[in-house]
């Protein structure tokens, strides 16, 4: 198995969403020391922007880049690589204003490309987009000021972020996505333990399901 | 009556966004030659992504804050004066996989600013946000690489920037938004020339209707 571990939180130290991914990588770890686990920090480093010389490129028949063009594209290429190398994506992310960090949607505007991660095929009119990611699982662990995000929450309306990473991942071909919220940050105190108590045991609960199923792999040996 | 143009698109000659948001400022101009326009580029230079520092500046109270907090916090300062003084803001826009830019999305993190363009109100149970900008109308011209995402539109389920925006912009206060679409561009040819003309007659038309709301301000001198 190979594990992608995502943090996407510009906080350091004061990150509940970094502390919850190393607590899970820790655990993987000793339980599959053989693992290979690769960390991509887009909270702390972001991904530059995607500009027009980056689309000019992007959407260039690959034949006809010129070197520049290939440079341009170098750490998409990096990016998009890690990403197809994993089987197990753990990402963590903050909720910034309802939606993904800015340095959040540099990376996903980065990973997006057409002709390796989708295809994009205008003379199906039915469904000119097709997915090229095959066979992940993705774990979001989702950190929110307040609480009340998720289904049936009082601001379920207002999350822009889970139903956007399911569709934009989904649209990559990543399908199989469990989201887990740590809530209250901005509140603090027993609310804030709470939140985190539950989430810990959501975790926990996936990780038990993900290393059971990764087991037939060692049968095979 | 004061106009803020704001640009998202990273392109430049090629944007079809950065056209249409122009040749509406210009009759503006050409209309109402005394209005004040500020004019806003976050396409080809986004602001910076909002970081830890960021954070602690922002949520410090204003008379604790140090003078390298207050330094951290002077580009958001001077974008949300610009935000707050406008009448009528003029965005063009670009979707990137379903939702804004990364650099758009860098902006909305850096004017988004508790005690500043929302209140948090904790022991206001039920309804601890407070937006605190009023008194704006906003038109948003989107362009996508094909078409179907406004409501009803085959897409509508994978739009994630025009409910985004009204969601956000919401928030803050700004609630009268209306959206153009402007699709195709990947198909190009006779799609993408029928989508553009859709496209300007709307914006004619949002522009007849502020031309006239505006008059009322030339008859009160």
């Amino acid at each position: 198995m190979r594990l992608l571990h995502i943090d996407a939180s510009p906080r350091d130290a004061r990150s509940h969403t970094r502390r919850l991914t190393h607590e899970l990588v820790n655990t993987w770890q000793r339980e599959r020391p053989d693992d290979r686990v690769e960390h991509l920090d887009v909270g702390r480093t972001p991904p530059p922007h995607v500009d027009e010389p980056w689309i000019a490129a992007a959407f260039a028949t690959p034949s006809t880049r010129t070197e520049a063009m290939r440079e341009t594209l170098r750490i998409s290429d990096a990016l998009i690589a890690q990403l197809i190398d994993a089987d197990l994506i753990v990402l963590g992310i903050p909720m910034y204003n309802f939606s993904v960090p800015s340095g959040f949607k540099a990376y996903i505007d980065q990973i997006a490309r057409i002709g390796v991660t989708f295809a994009f095929e205008p003379e199906d009119e039915d469904q000119p987009y097709k997915p090229l990611v095959h066979g992940k699982r993705m774990l979001v662990i989702v950190a929110t000021g307040d609480s009340g995000y998720e289904a049936g929450g009082r601001y379920q309306r207002l999350n822009h972020l889970d139903p956007y990473l399911r569709t934009v991942f989904g649209f990559l071909g990543i399908t199989d996505i469990t989201f887990v919220h740590a809530g209250n940050d901005e509140f603090g105190g027993e609310r804030l333990a709470r939140s985190l108590t539950s989430a810990h045991s959501r975790i926990e609960e996936f990780m038990r399901d993900a290393l059971a199923a990764a087991r037939p792999d060692l049968c095979l040996l």
